[in-house]
């Protein structure tokens, strides 16, 4: 099923319509319609994760454990907007003595208007038609237009159908939300002069293809894009020495969770050389388990990828999972540090699907030399021990990745105020992220209003609402007490 | 005077050397070498103001003020670095009790990397070697790289002479600041891999073509532009009833002022029919002074500009300012509401210069229609009185503009926490500023530290000193007592 042309000048109207309702809305309101369709989904969810699991086979546990995460992260963008100092409200009093004389300047971040949103195969609620990009749109105060994903076309249509149910019934105006479904209706929504901004999680390739698109309108609009991480994984000689067991266990956790098929797993791990690594994670990987993967296109990519990675003369087969009959078996793959420095772009091609890439390194200036070349990742963990000087290695991994951890694996993303998902080209496109509380950012425009009769500015810049609303006063921040 | 190919590189190597050093700087230092920037601009004000008029003609008054618009600038940025709100700390406490257990995140937004800035010819100081750009990429951290406008370019080798020494005066890394010259070189600048995002301020032609370079990337960076603005102004009614002389006198002093070549300048100016505005705009422009424009290109432009706008049948010219032996000679023009919203493309083109056109409009539909129609603008100014039903107007005026004014004219820009200089496309690429405090957040990215040891957490990160930082922990803003 495709939308057609018509059909999206239908629902760009719509949202076109819906804009200056969302864009004014109060605080509460807005909180109320996320915290609606947070409501909703959850009364739903056993439907839902039916149909996600037919049609994605991630398994019913994974599933409502997802669909948890994306109604509370619907929920933390309501207490975003609640809170206020996303509205970034800045006032500088008249100085009528300056020189020259100062107006009154007050100044708010305002919704920029309907925001595309490009879902993910990867996680059918968490980035898909309500996660993180629609929720942080509309925290921002903008309606959404959803291109579904083709590897959960039915999920995606019954979950529109329970958010605009939930948001028609909690007084929200039509056109708060659509979906759209067809490569064609997609290229067509990014270019469409009613959008002023999108959100994207993907491919490389794809990414790119609606990037350029984006950019390219007459009107160029920003397009947030995640299109792809390697996530490095550093090892240190103390660490391998200290934890070798407990570092194995855990990186084949990682590296198959989900089939392998997060935005952050673990694609390539530097490990010392000679200190017989590779031994024990061979013996971890023996007993894990495969599964099918998410759609036909990734299931043929796979050993693509694989054979792909295998024609450089450096690169051998460490060890494979357990056989499964349906799907992807785990293996794990050896190279060496100097043929990555070399040749990174080949080597560290994201490979979508439990694999990972051990690759040996002799020394400090080997492993820093690898790592320079390693392309911009949404995160890049360092095991260490105490003691042991790696502040290279972290000034390195700081400038490839936007999130540094120096314990446990990067599969988890905790979904909270501070929380960043992001990294340099191509883990993203832009300095923003897709989640945590500043992912309403991405959607929302400076207007500052000079020397405005109290009567015509937009509410939150009123005297009697910032006494109650966190801002900036002649450079002065103030937080109301509570 | 054209940089070669060789010489950027060693540039960018050197910017590419010095960005660690102020990536990691401390407050204190860099709002040190901020500061000295904005004294020794102080110290050579004599000599630069005489070589700036000496280039743009622009006269020693307004050249002397802009100096201090531009060290006030300097040293608000020196400030915004103190502060440390700029910063975003965010910290959340690890919570081993939830589901999953949530470990500690801590995120701060960091510099990008060395920055290349397109100066622009209309504010040789404030808009130009040290302008807001390089400004704001210093706050936040980053090397800058300067491609000089070809308009006063013995002015900018001098300031970035000064700004050089002045730099390595005060302990910053050589490779601080770097000037260019010559469009081949900066075509190639912001190609360079190892520029990691650009500001400019200057035509929509030069911006498009240098933002499509930008994005056109294999790995795409962000182009922060300020392209064109026609800075629409609304008389209503009652304003025109109750005080047409006040506002013909403010019209013709703003589109006049620096020979109008502000970025603000008042392009169209909507005026209710059959009020004799037009009479009193006509008697208030004819001892309007004009003069040389910046440059020859500027000059050859004007003419052609407003010859371009006559084609329209519905274009008359209503009054010329004082003959000028040199430059040009300001020029008032008309039409009326229907001509603009059909016609809005050709009618509303910006011309630099002193000329602005007067749009008749009969009833509040046609003003609708026609501010609809107009292109996104820096500013939109509205002149009504108490009592009128203006909520329509202003509505449709946010929608065009970053900055919305009540009263005044909107060639001044006063530098203050709270200023915003942008709007929707043409005005501006992005969804940030150029000017005012938050023009930081353009060339800062986010990285959040997982479960960090204290040791290996970037400086403002660390307990000891979010206790005299504003920071948000575990969702609640704090701000240190001073």
């Amino acid at each position: 099923m495709t939308t057609s042309l018509e059909e999206l000048t239908r629902l760009t109207d719509a949202a076109a319509a819906a804009a200056p309702i969302w864009r004014a809305s109060s605080a509460d309101d807005r909180a109320a319609w996320l915290t609606a369709i947070a409501d909703a989904l959850d009364a739903h969810v056993d439907e839902l994760v039916e149909i996600a699991d037919r049609e994605t086979r991630l398994g019913a546990t994974r599933l409502r454990g997802e669909v948890g995460r994306t109604t509370g992260q619907l929920r933390l963008f309501a207490s975003v907007v609640t809170e206020g100092s996303y509205l970034e409200l800045i006032v500088d009093d008249a100085a009528s003595d300056a020189t020259p004389p100062r107006p009154e300047l007050r100044r708010m971040l305002i919704g920029v208007g309907p925001v595309a949103v490009f879902s993910a195969s990867n996680f059918p609620f968490a980035f898909s038609v309500l996660g993180g990009d629609t929720a942080s749109a509309f925290a921002a105060g903008n309606p959404v237009i959803v291109k579904a994903h083709s590897g959960h076309p039915e999920l995606s249509r019954r979950t529109a159908a329970i958010a605009a149910d939930a948001l028609a019934a909690a007084g929200a105006p039509d056109g708060s939300i659509a979906l759209i479904e067809g490569r064609e209706a997609g290229n067509a929504l990014v270019q469409h002069p009613v959008i002023q901004a999108a959100g994207f999680t993907g491919s490389v390739s794809g990414g790119r293809a609606l990037f350029d698109l984006a950019t390219g309108r007459p009107d160029p609009i920003p397009f947030y894009g995640e299109l792809g991480s390697v996530n490095p994984v550093v090892v240190t000689p103390g660490a391998a020495a200290a934890r070798v067991a407990e570092l194995a266990t855990g990186l084949v956790g990682s590296f198959t969770l989900g089939v392998g098929q997060f935005c952050t797993k673990p694609g390539v791990v530097f490990i010392p050389a000679d200190t017989g690594f590779e031994d024990v994670v061979a013996a971890s990987v023996a007993a894990a388990a495969g599964g099918p993967l998410l759609t036909d296109r990734i299931t043929s990519a796979f050993p693509d990828g694989i054979r792909d990675l295998l024609t450089d003369s450096s690169v051998e087969i460490l060890a494979h999972g357990a056989e499964t009959a349906d799907g992807a078996r785990p293996v794990v793959l050896t190279t060496d540090a100097a043929a990555v420095t070399a040749r990174a772009e080949t080597l560290l091609a994201e490979v979508f699907g439990p694999v990972t890439l051990l690759v040996r390194y002799g020394d400090a200036a080997e492993l820093r030399a690898a790592l320079a070349a390693v392309p911009g990742s949404l995160t890049a963990t360092l095991h260490s021990e105490p003691g042991e000087d790696v502040a290279d290695v972290v000034e390195l991994l700081q400038l490839r990745a936007g999130r540094v951890l120096f314990a446990g694996w990067p599969t988890g993303v905790a979904v909270t105020w501070s929380q960043q998902h992001g990294g340099p080209w191509p883990a993203t496109t832009s300095l923003h992220t897709s989640v945590g509380a500043t992912a309403v950012r991405r959607f929302l425009r400076p207007v500052v209003y000079q020397d405005a009769p109290e009567a015509l500015l937009p509410a939150p810049l009123r005297d009697a609402s910032l006494a109650s609303l966190p801002h900036r006063r002649n450079g002065v921040l103030q937080v109301p007490s509570a």
